[in-house]
């Protein structure tokens, strides 16, 4: 299987991934469910209700929110602890699944009951397939190869603050979050962007989401996408100050972007999303 | 009178500006109203409570946060009506004053009460004489040429948000911003750069200040400060979209700065405080 290369950022090449700021609209236009329902073309998609302490309801929920958009059938896949991730049980569920919808709860709860396990690499492999792995929340932090876990919102980032965790690794050279405008969250995410600016940083409100497809992603939805770029920071404080103190940070590149906007993830730059629908040559 | 003119930006030559975000500590260390107390050199502090619709409680409790920090003495200025700052009643009260602190409340009504009146040209009085002028949350916003006066918090900026009106002028070329990180006002600040990236939008964290001194800030306090600087935009939808459209916004410069951190006002530039103490050449 290759492997990408930090030169090589963006989703691994096979199908689609639709990362969401939380909380989308399950009634009226539904634009987010309804693309996500497109790419499953009429095959199963997977509700993936992992990152839940308590799943009740999640499933329901989204039983709700597709109806009527033509998905072929959904069932649920919930994992008590890790044992079952790590049998063959679970794996029959995946069966014919041309999707995957990780829903919210805590990122740590998908990454450590299904990290590096059979059930993994299934869903992987639906993936490569051509089909569409979906996350909203917690399950859009998770796509990440390193994700946030934990950081104050609605504050200045300080130099102690955040957590970082490996996540699935989906979507590499991006750190995403979520909830974005709404908690208030760009402190964090400037946080995580200068720990190694390297990763873009990529902030989704609610009822917004990317669609990343090669090297480029296409914003959907009602809100907006905030787009950190660090590398042409010319100062920064991280690595020197104490913990308790504000970051200082300077030149950080600032896009804000919104439906009809599009990203090309390697070279850091919006791009007209009809030049994309028209084949943008990429990865 | 010399008039700024838009390649002159910063505060108008004379004194001090003291900005504040809100909610900067009155009780401890005090850094901001220490700052404040030591640029009023002992002479009288007006505490100008005009801002507030009830201004109950506040005189008192900066009674409280000024005292111990030498200040010659401290009265409050309030005005019920306009009428009031059309006489002369007041003036006396800013006899023998070398500052005057502007507290919190609605900005529309430290402009709408005071703006063009004889008390308005005695406080640029006694900035013009060397005074320092300090305003917190709503006085902070209200110091500006063009002033924010509302605009949603925590959510991304929507073209048919926003209000602004013409506040006080002492300084020009900028939007304040106060409460930033705290209430999520990263959205609006980009909608008012947005709108005319002439001006610097600069969002000021609770606790926290600016120091503007000729065509510089130092920033004090225990939080952050944003300046969005809309010079490099390359795409803006704010005269295009419709009003409940998300903003989308391409190219924009942020810096963090925090304690220990000095910005170039005219040439848009973070620069070391230490240079500043040593004597910057500028306006």
């Amino acid at each position: 299987m290759p492997k990408h290369t930090p030169d090589n950022p963006g989703a691994q090449p096979g199908g689609t991934l639709i990362i969401i700021g939380g909380h989308e609209a399950k009634e009226g236009r539904r634009e987010i469910l309804r693309e996500v329902a497109r790419r499953v073309r009429g095959g199963r998609l997977v509700i993936a209700t992992v990152a839940s302490h308590e799943p009740e309801g999640y499933f329901e929920g989204y039983q709700g929110g597709f109806e009527g958009l033509g998905v072929g059938d959904l069932v649920e896949l919930y994992v008590e602890d890790r044992t079952e991730a790590l049998g063959e049980d679970k794996l029959g569920l995946l069966d014919g699944a041309t999707g995957v919808f990780f829903t919210g709860g805590d990122q740590l709860r998908i990454t450590s009951q299904i990290g590096d396990t059979p059930l993994e690499a299934r869903i992987r492999q639906v993936y490569e397939a051509g089909g569409v792995i979906a996350g909203t929340s917690a399950g859009a932090s998770a796509m990440c190869e390193t994700m946030l876990v934990k950081g104050h919102s609605k504050e200045s980032y300080r130099i102690g603050d955040l957590a970082m965790a490996p996540g699935l690794g989906l979507i590499r050279g991006v750190i995403i979050d979520q909830h974005f405008a709404e908690r208030g969250r760009m402190g964090r995410l400037l946080g995580a962007v200068a720990q190694n600016p390297r990763v873009l940083g990529i902030g989704i409100d609610e009822d917004t989401a990317i669609v990343v497809e090669g090297g480029h992603f296409r914003v959907i939805g009602s809100g907006a996408v905030y787009v950190a770029d660090g590398a042409g920071i010319t100062h920064s404080n991280i690595a020197e100050a104490r913990r308790d103190e504000p970051l200082s940070l300077y030149d950080v590149r600032l896009h804000v972007l919104s439906a009809g906007d599009a990203f090309d993830l390697g070279k850091r730059k919006p791009v007209p999303a009809e030049a994309l629908r028209e084949g943008v040559p990429g990865d």
